[in-house]
C-alpha cells in the first residue's frame, strides 16, 4: 500500500461543491467513485480544502492509500479513464506515508475573473462574474494594497469550526488586467468561508464607487463588527493552487 | 416595420446548430421564440450563416422585420431578457429594408483554438480542442502562409448547394498563441460546408510532422481530388465576425 497525492482539476459548474454528500453530484464523489472502480479498498480521500458549489479548480490536492502494481503515470491514465469529462487528474505522485493534503499546505492560492459589461457574454458567462456598472481598476488595485498581511478577517467570512480563529495571513493580494478581463489574485496562508468571494464583492464596490478604497483597511481587523455584505457569484473563482514546502 | 441588425453571441455547446429544426434546440429556434414573445409577427429570421452543431459564435449577424415603437436600446434589452443565458443579442442596429445578412456580407472570419496536452483538462475542454502529441507551431504557420488568395477548396470541403462554386477567397489565414494555447484565425468571403475544421485538423497533421507544410498547397486547387480525411472538433471553432461594407 502506497500513499498518492494527486493535483485535480475541475469544472464546478456542475458539482454541488467538493464534499461528499449522499444525494448530489460532488467532486469528492465521483472522484471515489472513479478510484473504486481501479481497487481502491478506501473510505474517504483526504483533501487540502473544499470548494464551493460552482467553483472551479485547476489545483486541487487530494490523497489515498492504494495498492497499484503499475507506474504513477498508469494510474494517472485509469483515473482519468475513470472519471467523468469535467475532472481530471493532473498529476499523480507518491507521497510520504504522512502526507496531508490539507495539514500540510502552506498556501493556497485562489483567481477570480470578471468583465464589466452591460450586455450578457455567453462565452464567458462560465467562467466569470458579469459586474455592470464598470469598474475603476486602479482604486481596486489600492483597495488590494491593504490586504497583504496577517489579519483579522472576520468580516469578510466564517472559520471552518465555530469559534475558531478568523486571523489569516496574506502573502500576495492583486487586481490586473489581461486585456480583456479583471483578475483577482490571492495567496493565503488559508482562507476563511466565502473569504475570496466576499472580498472580491467589496473591491467591486470600491472600484463602483460605493465605497472608498480605505474601506478594506476599516472593514480588516474586525473593524465593521459584522460580516460585510454581498458575495460574488461562485463561476468566477478558481482554486489555481495549494502550496506545499519544496 | 422596421429592418433590424442583430449581432448575436452564443456556446454552441447544447444546441443542434444554428438553423432551425422542429424536434432539436437550436440558435434559431430559441431566437424566434424569444422575439414571438416580444410581438414579432414573422415565421423566419435571416441570418449570415450556419454554424454546425457544437460551435460557439462571437458575432453571428441575423436581421427581422419588427414592429417597435421604443429605442433599439430597448429592443437588445426585452430580446436579451427572453433568450436562455447561452444565446445574447451583443448589438442591435436598425438596417436598410433590403439588407440582408447573408448576401450583403464581405467575408467571415473564424477563429480555432486548441491546446497540446497528454491529460484532459477541465476548465479548456468547452472552448478548445486538446491535441497529442504536441505540434510544431513554425511548419503550422508555414503552411497556413499557402491559404491566402483565391483558390478551389474542394478538398477542404462541401458547397452549401451541391454543384456550387468551390472556389473561396482567403484574405487572412494565421497561427499564433497566446502564451498558452495555439490559435488559428481565418478570414475568407465565404467558407465551404466544414472548410475551417478540416484546414485545422489538416494543419494539426502537419505541426505533429505527419504531413509535410507544403501539402497544404497540394490539396489546394483540386491537387488531391477528394476531400482530405480528418475534421477538428467543433467546440474549438468560433464564428468571430460578419464583415460588412463600412
Amino acid at each position: 500500500m502506497a500513499h498518492y497525492k494527486v493535483t485535480v482539476s475541475y469544472d464546478g459548474t456542475r458539482f454541488c461543491g467538493f464534499q461528499r454528500q449522499s444525494e448530489e453530484r460532488t467532486v469528492q464523489g465521483v472522484i471515489e467513485s472513479a478510484l473504486k472502480k481501479i481497487g481502491w479498498p478506501g473510505t474517504s480521500i483526504l483533501a487540502a480544502g473544499r470548494t464551493d458549489s460552482g467553483v472551479h479548480a485547476l489545483g486541487q490536492v487530494i490523497s489515498f492509500d492504494l495498492d497499484w502494481v503499475h507506474s504513477v503515470v498508469d494510474l494517472q491514465f485509469a483515473l482519468n479513464a475513470n472519471l467523468p469529462p469535467d475532472v481530471a487528474a493532473s498529476s499523480v505522485k507518491l507521497a510520504g506515508a504522512d502526507f496531508h493534503p490539507r495539514f500540510d499546505a502552506h498556501g493556497r492560492c485562489y483567481r477570480y475573473r470578471l468583465y464589466t459589461s452591460s450586455v450578457r457574454e455567453p462565452l464567458k458567462d462560465r467562467y466569470a462574474w458579469r459586474v455592470w456598472p464598470g469598474v475603476d481598476l486602479s482604486s481596486m488595485q489600492i483597495a488590494a494594497g491593504h490586504l497583504p498581511g496577517a489579519h483579522d478577517f472576520s468580516t469578510f467570512g466564517t472559520p471552518p469550526n465555530a469559534g475558531g480563529s478568523t486571523q489569516r495571513c496574506v502573502s500576495r493580494a492583486e487586481w490586473f488586467t489581461d486585456g480583456i478581463d479583471l483578475v483577482f489574485e490571492i495567496t493565503a496562508n488559508a482562507f476563511l468561508y466565502h473569504m475570496v468571494r466576499r472580498l472580491v464583492s467589496f473591491q467591486v464596490q470600491i472600484g463602483q464607487g460605493k465605497l472608498a478604497p480605505g474601506a478594506v483597511s476599516e472593514a480588516l481587523d474586525g473593524g465593521t463588527k459584522e460580516l460585510v455584505r454581498g458575495l460574488a457569484p461562485p463561476q468566477g473563482l478558481v482554486l489555481v493552487e495549494v502550496i506545499y514546502e519544496a
